[in-house]
Order: structure tokens, then sequence, then C-alpha cells
């Protein structure tokens, strides 16, 4: 029986990051299908459970809440080989999740909704352009990273990875080529090769 | 003796967050000014610290650097009052923080830097307005936590609440008034009030 819910759009990446957990963890859940463009995470049932109206939202059993996919992914890593007990070492991949959501997510993340789901209309091609530059800058950290190391934290797989993974391995669809970051090219192909592995939309 | 190095600017909130959490756990360290505005995050010796270019930046005595605000406050108050060791809690400070990061830093802390750093020049107008509904939306899901719980992650100080009040406490600069916001205005004095609070800018 599943013990929690998972409120999500399964072409969301951030959602994904938590599909992906899930399955390398193998861990079983509900999913609740959340249609973003129809308004249902502006309505009323949904704002009670997430109050700023994102997903993913994971939903225990008891009824608390929790949003924020890297929040999401940590708590369900818990004592997992994925997320470190060290200190240091757990201090490292919040440096790369915080890294995520906010010099990867908006730029990556966001060409990419405007390229695929908005078709590039006119009226976004300039903030488009704007974010190409973001965009390379955190690729060019990534690169310089998995230049050194196996797993964006270190020698090991850990949520981290997990996080920068969502989008990275469809930057391309926000005009971002990877041809530049052997380093990030070669860590993608080790994360899909996990077993267990599920590709972004299952 | 100090064990740890903090290269920050003393009028960033960001790093405000780590000389405060400092302050409240009576941490010891040394202070290493940098000036973004004279390139010190852009030259080679710096970014070999910190790859992203950013501070606040914590280099340990070992020469160990760990970047990321929230990332660094965690670590310094691993195993305190502030941060809960029970999962859901700790995932819980989490949220709070990616939130911070995501929907509230971008808009508050860049609408203010636009403001008050660069005195709202004619051609960022547009930008400063766009800020102000994401700001508001933020400032309305605090509203909204506060009006049930003391501080934001519960009935403890937490690193989440640390995280939040950096720029919330002069979202004002922004251009935010905060009258509406009555929890939330309590909480910041709630936090003013702690013993060994000091202020931004110290
Ligand atoms: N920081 C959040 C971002 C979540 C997010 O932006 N979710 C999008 C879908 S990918 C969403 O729910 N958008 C609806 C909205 O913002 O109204 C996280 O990591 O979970
Ligand atoms: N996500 C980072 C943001 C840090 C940040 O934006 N720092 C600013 C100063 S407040 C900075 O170093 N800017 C210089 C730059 O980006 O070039 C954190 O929380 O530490």
């Amino acid at each position: 029986m599943a013990v929690f819910k998972l409120y999500g759009d399964a072409q969301s990446g951030n959602c994904y990051k938590v599909q992906l957990l899930c399955s390398l963890l193998h861990l079983d859940y509900q999913w609740q299908a959340v249609n973003i463009l129809a308004g249902d995470t502006r309505v009323a049932s949904f704002l009670e459970k997430n109050p700023n109206g994102k997903i993913p939202l994971l939903e225990l059993s008891d009824g608390r809440t929790l949003s924020e996919s890297n929040a999401i992914i940590n708590y369900l890593a818990y004592g997992s080989a994925l997320l470190p007990a060290e200190p240091f070492a757990l201090a490292k991949v919040q440096q790369w999740q915080f890294f995520e959501q906010y010099s990867h997510e908006p730029y990556i993340a966001v060409a990419r909704f405007i390229a695929k789901y908005l078709g590039l209309p006119a009226e976004r091609r300039s903030e488009y352009d704007a974010k190409q530059k973001g965009g390379h800058k955190a690729l060019a950290v990534m690169q310089q990273q998995l230049q050194c190391t196996p797993f964006i934290a270190g020698d090991n797989l850990t949520t981290a990875d997990i996080s920068l993974f969502a989008y990275t391995h469809v930057a391309d669809e926000g005009g971002f080529s990877l041809e530049h970051y052997p380093a990030i090219d070669a860590w993608l192909d080790r994360i899909k090769a996990l077993p267990d592995f599920i590709p972004l939309g299952s």
C-alpha cells in the first residue's frame, strides 16, 4: 500500500526528480496528476495543501504535506545511501541543490519552458535569449566539478545528482548544446545507466 | 581561535544570514570582506574557491569550502537547537529555505538591489515593477504560515527563520510595505528580540 501521495505533472522536471528518486529507492506511492495549465494548482483545495501553488507536492498518509522538490527528495532519501549522514558531505549536497534552484533551474528550465511549451513566441524571445548566459554559466560550473568527481557532490551518487539531472539532461530543449561540456555528458550517461533509472515523462 | 573564514559583504542579506547565525550560536570566525562591485568575486583566486563566483563562502581551516548561504547556515547549525534532527521537521526547514531561494529572494532581494544599490535607474524600472507581484505572493505565503505558528517552520526558531528574515526585514527597501502582513511584522519583532541578535550591516 502506498504510504504517500505525490501531486505532479509527468512533464515537469521538478516532479520528475521525485519520481526518479522513488524509482531508484523502490518507494511506492500514489500519483495524483495535476494540470497546471488547466489551473489545478490555483484551486482552493490545492492551495490549502500548498499555499505557494506549486508542484511537486508530497502528502503523507496522515495529511501532512511537504513542498519543494529538493526538500521532498532529501526527506524521502533520509537514511539511504543517496543522502550522506556526515555533516560536511550533507552540506555539499545542499550546496548543489541550492545552486540548482538559484543558478541553474531559473535559466535552463525556464528557457526550456518558453521554447518547448510556449513554442518560443516573439514576445518572450528576449527573455529566452537572456536566459542563455546564466544557463551556460551554470553548466560551466557543473562541468568543472564533474571533471574532478564522478558525481556532483563527490564520489557517490546523491540526491544532488537527481536535482541537477532533471533539467540538465533536457537542456538542449532550452537551446543549450552540451557539446562543450563532455564531463556533463559522461555524468548524464552514468545516471541513465543506473539500475531502476526511469526517463522523464514516465 | 577562529576555526573558519567567511568571505562576505556586510551589506548582503545572503551573507548576513551567516553572520546572524554565528552570533546566535556564538561561533567565532574570521571575516574576509569581498567587494563585488570592485570585481573581487571574479578574480581567479576567488573563483578557485567558488567557481560560481558568489558570496557568502565558508572556508574551513583545512581549506575545504562551502557556498550557498542556506547550506552554510545548516552546516554551522548542525547539532544545535536551530536545526531539528527529526526527519520531517528537518524537511520543513529545507522546504522554507528552497522557497526562500526560488520564490522570495529573486523578487524581494533583487527589487531591493535595483532600488537601493542601483538607485532605480530608468532602464531597470520595468524589471523592478515586475518583481513586485512575485514578492507579494511570497509575503502572502509567509503571512499565512505565521498566522498559524510563531516561527516559519513551526513552534521553534530554526535556520529557515534566519534564511527568510534576511531579506524580509528590509523588504521595504525593495518597495514592499509590510502593513498588510501583521503576522510577518510580529515575527520580525520576535527575531529582533532574540538574545545576541545583530542587525544587518554589522
Ligand atoms: N522550487 C520549486 C519549483 C516548483 C515549480 O516551479 N513547479 C512548477 C511546475 S515545474 C509549478 O508548479 N508551476 C505552477 C505555478 O507556479 O503556478 C520546486 O523545486 O519544487
Ligand atoms: N544562492 C546564493 C546567492 C548568493 C548571491 O547571490 N550573492 C551575491 C551577493 S548577495 C553575489 O555574490 N553576487 C555576485 C555575483 O553573482 O557575481 C546564496 O544563497 O548564497
